[in-house]
Parts: structure tokens; C-alpha cells; sequence
């Protein structure tokens, strides 16, 4: 099993090679690709990295496109968005499955994609893409050939409200509300000020508090689990941590609801999945008891005041969120259980 | 001016006297208690004060109640909660003014305040007790002698909401949400595991989901400027910050609201208060922004998806939301200027 | 393989949970004991466990010695100093084996262990303690029944100076300066003012500036190294951070030393050595490199100006100067290779 | 008093900013350059600034030299190295007087700073230039129209070893060892991938080993102490922290000395001095002590078993080792007390 990642400088190319070095089907990284760091050390780039799997004898390569699709049977898209709907179709025609987790075949509809992005030079291909949230599209999944592996904000977020609205549990009219904060991985590494140490620590704040990008994406698939077309206020908010995400979603029900009912539908719509975990009522959700795993935890509350629900999800945006969520959708389309290579325990403290 | 600041062993009693070493009417403190730190130096238990005002000769008290009225004629109260409504009668008898920075007269109804905290041992002090916001009180602070002082949330949330509840603009049937992160200051000086710094730092959690003490003390000032009762869904989050507050909070308005017009609304209500900054439309919010300060910094937003109407507040809680608002209502009960002794910019970075 | 573990609430017993969860011969964790959550759930203390290996089903227990025996086949002491020597014993002597992660069994001379800490009730079982660190004692540790897993300072530090001390490449008459910066959970999981977070973050301390405990350790394993009686400057430091501890030691060189032939003594010294990252000149040490890892990286500098060796190392202080040292023992003592189960990457970031 | 800022767009800019707004003179700052930002409000870059002096009203100009000069009384020179050098000359003609806080004027020979720089070309000035360390220069400092404001680092290692060195009480054949750490201030405000926030949160790293340009400065200042031509081992190493330095120097004394006597004499050395405290034996220095002021801390060891003095001093990085203590040269430029615009307490926590 040949792996490429298409775009390896990044944050989501660091997690998925950390990930995959300890994989057990031993998918050997043939090809690591980025234009900037062309030529150079994988272990330069990562100095983390050095001493494990064949790492310390790759080197970031920029082939031509036609070359590329030779190169690995599998293809980890981590480029920024509007690389993959380039690559994709040359990819997919020589025979490579991939997985992409940039934007480009998140959202069904390509005006949609258009309106929040630019236009799509692969429409055509957005209908047999899979959005590659497990606990959703197990079954698709494992028979795609193009997983666009969900936004963190909205892994965390769908994960947090489909069960309700699956269930039509939801007053219709009114809007959901998610109000989330994420670590600072979540913006990716580059250089840039506002990401800078001395900007971000010891600070909270929001950002982007109207029309945050992964803003379709949520109502797109709350809106599939709903049957209907809803709208989400999403507020995104940037916390001094590497890694993470909790967010908070408010919802009024159609009906008051029991709590101990609402766990108990949420750990049966969740039953079958390894990595969400259901938790007790009263606990206190926290990002650091997921860092570094691919486990989505959820806690549910009825605030008996305002007569709202609120639920409470918490990830790591860059494992769940992204790579270790790709590794999952990886081990599916492989016909192989989805922990593979996923086991750890969260890194705490 | 005598000054004597009972319970002057946790941080909200350190940032007193960073504040008041500073102040240009140069008040005397002239006792400050504990009794767990009896007969101890100030600056061994707090060193940074080391070499201002006259810091370095003083030693914790532990002073008979009868005792401690003549030693001052101004009293801050930076005890637990329950240690200012026994204190405050003698104090008050013998013609001393307090400011009390606990829960103990803030909430108007002592049933309220037995609900939440435990039964009320001064119930006849709290109709004379003013409610320390100086933007909405300020004529009654400089007349009164017991003021109480806000919640460092409540602070954060009812300045964020009064100029659009007063002018009657939120749909009656909604419930508003408030959601808030704080810093760690925020709970006290003290050892606990929860808030050691393995189980906060580079981790975000929710707490007291539902039923948080706040609750009340917000749900009091929103309803009467509203003129009618109100319930909050309020959530607070621990941030991994020294200071500051941000609280996001979401409103269904009576009618559409131009973002422009809303903005005009919040300028004309606090023209004449020096420490709320309306932002510029867009501005992205953030503690670090205030760090320091008594500042409150207001940004306001309308999502036309939801229909909601957003508005984010950001202080320090440590200073805004406890010691620098009591030293606000210190001058204004002494006649000054609002302002005195809290011009400093904010700490930042 | 049945496995216990003594004081089973701290960071290095939550290590160890987290490290064995993964190890591939799959030890059963049989028993985990504390007096104070005797009787509750692993996972109600330690969310972040739950899923992982049998740890739902797992409660703490404080059986009596006797009983402790028949338990498990190896246990690891993380109890506090003072636990292990009279725990030893009986274990022993029921044929248990045993990886000891106190100070209790590091020292070999009862009177120094008296000098820095207390009495020794156990003085009859150093002489058969293997000092836990692989990279200098791998053979005796593989047959060791006890085991004294190293301090986190010491592993750090004598690692950087084993090649330059057993090559007698030091000036005999002057100190080594040994300056190193710690995470804070080397001072452990428990409530405390000093480790809260508040006084932690964002602020930088030296602590135990003369006299640390772990300072006869480090002189002891030196001095055995050089084949002399040795001292060593030593300075602790607290740095903001989980995990790590980045020690910077000084030594003046016998001979004047070219940095390449430096760094070629060290890669021959740690070729068998796993863990051990000799990097390249010029590499700017980080503690994030080893984050979650059994790594120790080492860089070799030669400060021409004042002619002596620079020598940074960095480990992970809970895994590597703790429960991944452990493990690695553990594996030894099972005649396995030294990495099982420590095969993760680095957490970056 | 007009006040100019050259380069007022980096942190040490800000923090004038911050200082000079409640500076009891009441200085107005008349013209703040950059070129990058150029006819942008001050408030717009800086959003913490509303509101303070009169900075809602400023905005950055890019004025010629020839205007600048009559523009302000007095400038402040914030900009990076080089940019002084070329600007002196003329402002100084035109009769206006210069602090500058970039490295220019800080070497006194040219042919050291064009070694570790760049050539040097106003190298005339550098005899007229007085090192800006007021407790080692105040009386040139007041009769100077031109001041090199030391760097952050020389700042805490001069005044840590000033009166051991002066006393002649150090062994000559013996480097003296300087190991510091510094916040994330210290490198500038601006976009780089090493100083982003995911780079260095929950991580400790060392840098410039060998090598750095503060060893010139220091060595410069601590032989004119000494009286004799020292080298330091100066090792550089970046916290986590917004602000602070604390270093650890590591002195062989020339005769063994008692703790005590040691803190008398530093006692009697800085006794006029209002910024630096000698703290009591044993205590623990931390950065957060200092934070935000333009204090100095020292605290002194004797190391029995190497033999060794350790001094550890703290300061604000990028208040006392730049901008404050360019505000308390300023002040004793203008005849005026050291303290003036300087008394606020250390924002702890």
C-alpha cells in the first residue's frame, strides 16, 4: 500500500505522517509533495519526525501532475483549497482513491461552493464524492473513491446535534445556535500576525462572527439529518490552545425533553460508533480529554430557564477534525476496522 | 482618606492595591485583613507590591469586628461570599461607606439570594444597597454607603444588552443566550486541583452548564431594563487566561435591525461613559484588547441567516469585573471623577 | 501479564494507563490502588481513559499488602518517596517484579537517600536496584527484579554529558552548570497555590535554586561516568508548560573540542540507542520535538568565546522522565524490545 | 513637550504609547512614521490605544528627513537596526534629542559593531552616545542629547553582576555562564513561522546557542565594571510567555563569600536606585513579579557544593529592557525623577 500526501508542509500533512507511522497495515508514505520545500528533508521541515517509519529518507517532491498519479495508490489531499479539484480528476482517472480534506467536494451543491468559495472546476465530480463523516456515511464511505473529509467546526457540530434532529426533536423555526471555540492549529501554519504568540495568548476572541466559511457546510448536513432546510448562527472564536474544539450548540426543542432520555437516544443513535463518546450527565466537557485522539465526547444539558438544550462537543480539530478523521475514513475505504492505527489514548495533561 | 480592604489575600484584593498604589488622591490603606495571614507581610504574601505606596509596612489584621470600624472610613470587602452581610451592619453603623465586591447585596430580593447562595443575615441593607454599574447607577452610587458591586459575567453581559432592552428592540418570547469565556482569575486565588495549571492550560472546558450563580444577578438587570421578566440561557467556559471575559451573546430583535443604526443606538447610550468602547462594524473582539483596564469593549452584529442580532463584550474581569469597578465607584461616591486612578492603557501584549 | 499499579491518580500512573492501553502484548492493568479514591471508578477520575483498553471496568482499590501480592505478576510504584521501600519487600518477596518511579531506590548509599529525603527502611534492597536508565544499564535492567526508574532532570542531563564524561573529555576541576527548565507536571497532579494556574502562565520562575533532590542523583550517576567524584551546579526552572524539560549544561572541556568530532563521539556513544536523537549542529532544541515520546534529542554546541561545551537535551519529563521510561524498562525487564508500545510520534503541535 | 516616534509600529512603539499616556508631563506625542502603514489611524492598528491621550487622532506618517526634525523636541527611535544610524545625524543637528532603543549606538567601537551588525555609519556619534542604563549612568544619561538604550538581555546580566564585578569579587580566569530565558516580545511584532502561536505555546526551546548579538553588549559593559576584558557564555532560550526575561548567571567568586554579606553589598550598590530590588535570601523570582513595570528583581545564591554564586535577575522584557526604560531615560534627560510615569504596580496575576 503506497500512501501520498499532497501538500505535507502543512498541519494536517504533520498529523496525518504522525498517524500513519504507527498504522498497522504499515502503509509505506512514497511520495510527499510540496512546491516550497521542494528537495528538502522531511525531517528538516518536521525535526519531529526524525526516527520514525521511512521518514528520515523522504523528501518533499513537486511532480507534474501526470507523474504523480504512479507514484501511491492513495492519495491524502492536504492542500488549500482549490488545489484538489485540480488534481483530483487526473488522480481518480489513473485509479488512485483519495481522500481530500480541503473544502473543494464538501458541498453538494457546486453554486453553493461557488457563493462561499469560487467556481468549481470539478463539478461533476461532486456527486460521487462522500462526505466522510463516519458515524453518517460508513457505508458510502467504504465504497468511495473520493472521501471529502468533513471541517472541524463542522465534525463537531453535526456529530453534536444529529441524533435530535434525525429525530425531528427541533422547533422548526427556530434558528440553532453554535457557539464554538477552536485552537489556534485551526487556522494552519504559515507565518502571519494574528497568529503570532504574542497575539493570541493570554487572549480569548472572535472572529469571522458572520459568515465564517464552514457555515453551509453545517446547515448542509443539519439540513439532511432534518429533512429540511434550516439556518445555524454559527459564532467561531479563537482560544490559546494548539489544539481543539467545544462547542456549545443551543437548541429549543419541539417538546420538553427528559435529560436522561435525550443520553439515552443519543447513546443509541451512537451505539455502533468507537469514537464518540456519550457522556454522563453533569460532566464537564473539556478539549484537553480528547487531544490527540480521534474521539468526538458529547454532553448534554436541558436548561429548565430558558427551555433550550444544549449540547456540548468537544474534538481535536486536528486529529478528528482532519487527519486522524482521514485515517478513520482510510481504514473504511480498505475494508478495515475504522480504529485502526487510532488507538492512543488522549495526551493528558 | 483612610482605606481598609477586608480579605485582602485573593487576587481581587491584590488588584485593589495595584490600583489604588496609583491613585492620584493617594488613599491610606491603613489596615488589611485575614485571618489566615495574621501578623504576615503584605509583600512576602504578594511581592510584586514590594516598593509602592506604603505597601511594605503593612501587615495582615485579624481585627475584632468592633475594632476594625475605626481604623477606616472607607471599606472595600473582598471576602467570601457571606462574610459582608455580617460585617456590613457594624460597619456601617459606625459612619464608614463600603464597597462590597461579593454576591451579598447585589441580587434585590432576599429570597433570590437564598435560592442561590444561602439565607440573607442583612436582608434590611438591601434596599439601600446600590448596584455598583456606574453606566446605569452612577447617580445613585456617589449618593450611597453600601454599594455592591457586580459580577465580574453579569458585568460583561448587561452592558453588552442595555441599550437594546431599554429601547424595547428584543422579540418578548425569546430567550436570551449568553455565551462566555473567562480567564482563571475568575475563580479565585487558591489551590485547587481543578484550576492547577496541568488540568487548564492548553485546554478549554465548559462549567456550571446550567445553573451558574450569575444566572440570577443577570436575569435581575436585564428584566428591569426591559421592564419585564426575562430568563438568560447562560453558559460560562474556562478559557486558559490570567484575565478577561468574552461573552457572545445572541438576541431575537423585535424588528430588523440595520447593523449601523444598532451601533448609532449603543454610541448615543454610552457617550458619556468613558470605559465602553463601541467598535467599528466588523471589529474583531478580543480580552487582550482590555487587558488591565476598567474598559468595556462592545462589538455588534447582525447575522441575516439567523436573523439574530450578536453582541460580544470583552473586559477584564479581574479588573472591569471586580477591583477597578469598585474603584470607579470609589469615586463616585467620593465626588470624583470616574476615571481617577484607572487612566493606564491596556497591557498589551 | 497482569500488571498493577501503586498510586494510580497521579500524571505518571495516567501515563502509564495511557502508554500500557497501547502496548502491543496487551498487559492487563489488574489492579490500580489509592487510599483516597478507593472505590471509584478509573474513568470517573480520568475521563480522558474511557474507551481505551478495559479501563471502564477498572476501580481503585486499597487492598491490604498481603493481598496486594497474588494481584499481578509486575507492578509500577508511583506512589510518593517513602511508599516503594516498604512496599518493596513483601512484593519481592512474593516474586513479584517491580519498576519503582519515587526517588526511593535511585540513590545506592543509604546515607546520602537519608541526607536528602529520610531514613531508608529498605537499605538491604540497594545494592539489588538497577538504576532504569536504559541507554547506560540495559543489562542489568533486563535482569533486574527492581527497578529505580530515573528523575526526570537526571535522565535529561546525564544523557547530554555520558559520551564527553566516560571519554574523560572534562576539566577535572570545575563544576559542571547543569541550567534546565520543567513542564509543570513534574511537580506532580494535586492542589497547590504555587501550581495554579494563575501563578504559572505567562510567567517564568526558578525554584529550589540551591539544594534540589535531584541534584545527589545527577552527581551520582556523573561521578560514576567520569570515574570520579563529581559536582554539579544545578538549576531548576519552571516553565510554562504541560510537559518537557530543555536542560542546558555547561562543561569545560579538557581539550579544546571540534563541534564535528563532538557530534561524532555522541552518535557512536547512542547508536544502539533508540530514543536518542544526536541532531545536527546548529539545531535549535525544542521541547515540542519529544512531546508524548520516549525521545531524548541532544545538540552539541562549542562556544569558541568562552571555551566551553554547550549541551542541550530535551525529553518529555512524564513520559520519558517518567512512565515512558518505565515502560521501556518494562519491556527490558520482559526480555522485548526496548520500544514496544513507545512507537508514537511526537504531539506536534 | 512634543514627542516624536520613529518605527511606531512594534511593540516597543506600543508600550511607549501605553507609558507615555498617563506620563504626569503629559507629553504629546506630535508625529508617529512608518512607512508600511501610512495614513492609517493609530487606533486602527492599535485598538487597545482608543481612547487614551490623544491617540484617537493620530495617524502614521512617512515624513522626509528633513520634516521630521522639526516635527518633536524629542524622539524616540524604535525602529530596527540601521535605521538609527541614519536618522541621528540629521534630527541631533536640528537640535532635537534621541533615544534609541535598536542596537546602533550601544557598542562603542565601530569595528565591533560592524562584526556583529553591520558597518557602522554614523560612527562619530558613537562617543557622544551614552549607554542608557540608569543605575550605571544617570548623570551622563541627564546631560546627553543622544542615549543607546541597552538591550533587554545586557539589562538583567549588567545589573545582575554589576556590583560583584565592580567590587572586583569574581575569579578572572573563569567565564562567567549566563543562561536566560525571555518572552515572545522580545522577537518584534510580525509575521514569522517560528514565533507563531502553535510554534512555541507549551514549548521550551533554546536558540542562538552560540552566537548572539547581545554578547557583544554585554561583554562591553560588564569588563568596563571588572575593569578587565571578560567573555560571557551567554545562552538564549525562548518561553512561553508574552513578556519577562529571567536570567540565571553563574559567577565564580574570587573568595568564597557568605550570603548575607552578598546582599548587603547589592543592598548598598542599588540603594538609589527606585527600580531594582534586592529581594530576601530564598526567594523565588518569577517574571509575572515584574510584569508590566520597569522593575529590576535580584536574588542571590550561594551554591556550597560547586562553589558558585548563582544571581537570578527578572525584568519586563519589553518594559524594563525597552520602552520604560527609555521612558525613565527620558525623564532624567528632562531633569525630572527617574520614576515619573513609571509607578504602577506589576500586573499580577
Amino acid at each position: 500500500m503506497k500512501v501520498g500526501i499532497i501538500g505535507a508542509t502543512g498541519y494536517t500533512g504533520l498529523e496525518l505522517l504522525r498517524l500513519l507511522a504507527q498504522h498497522p497495515v504499515r502503509p509505506e508514505v512514497s511520495v510527499i509533495t510540496s512546491r516550497q520545500e521542494e528537495g528538502r528533508a522531511l525531517t528538516s521541515v518536521f525535526p519531529s519526525l526524525a526516527g520514525l517509519a521511512n521518514y528520515d529518507r523522504l523528501h518533499y517532491e513537486a511532480p507534474a501532475e501526470t507523474e504523480l498519479a504512479g507514484r501511491a495508490d492513495f492519495f491524502f489531499l492536504a492542500a488549500p483549497h482549490g488545489a484538489a479539484m485540480a488534481l483530483a480528476p487526473p488522480l481518480l482517472s489513473a485509479g488512485a482513491r483519495l481522500i481530500d480534506l480541503s473544502a473543494d467536494f464538501r458541498l453538494r451543491e457546486a453554486e453553493v461552493f461557488q457563493e462561499w468559495y469560487q467556481p468549481h472546476t470539478a463539478p461533476h465530480l461532486l456527486a460521487q464524492a462522500v462526505y466522510g463523516l463516519p458515524e453518517l456515511y460508513a457505508p458510502q464511505i467504504s465504497q468511495a473513491r473520493l472521501v471529502a473529509n468533513p471541517g472541524c467546526y463542522p465534525t463537531s457540530i453535526v456529530l453534536a446535534l444529529a441524533p435530535l434532529l434525525q429525530k425531528g426533536l427541533t422547533a422548526p423555526d427556530r434558528p440553532i445556535i453554535a457557539d464554538a471555540a477552536s485552537g489556534v492549529t485551526g487556522a494552519g501554519r504559515g507565518a502571519s500576525l494574528g497568529n503570532s504568540f504574542c497575539e493570541v495568548q493570554d487572549s480569548f476572541k472572535a472572529y469571522k462572527v458572520v459568515g465564517h466559511r464552514h457555515t453551509p457546510e453545517i446547515e448542509q448536513e443539519l439540513s439532511r439529518l432534518a429533512g429540511r432546510s434550516l439556518t445555524v448562527a454559527f459564532t467561531p472564536h479563537l482560544a490559546p490552545l494548539n489544539r481543539g474544539i467545544l462547542a456549545t450548540s443551543y437548541v429549543a426543542p419541539a417538546v420538553k425533553i427528559d435529560p436522561e432520555e435525550l443520553r439515552s437516544l443519543y447513546l443509541d443513535f451512537y451505539r455502533p460508533s468507537p469514537f464518540v463518546r456519550v457522556r454522563p450527565l453533569g460532566f464537564e466537557p473539556q478539549t484537553s480529554e480528547v487531544r490527540g485522539t480521534n474521539f468526538c465526547d458529547l454532553s448534554l444539558f436541558y436548561d429548565h430557564r430558558s427551555g433550550l438544550v444544549k449540547i456540548i462537543s468537544t474534538i481535536d480539530n486536528l486529529c478528528r477534525g482532519a487527519s486522524g478523521q482521514a485515517v478513520a475514513n482510510f481504514n473504511l475505504m480498505l475494508g478495515r476496522p475504522e480504529t485502526e492505527g487510532l488507538g492512543q489514548g488522549p495526551l493528558r495533561p
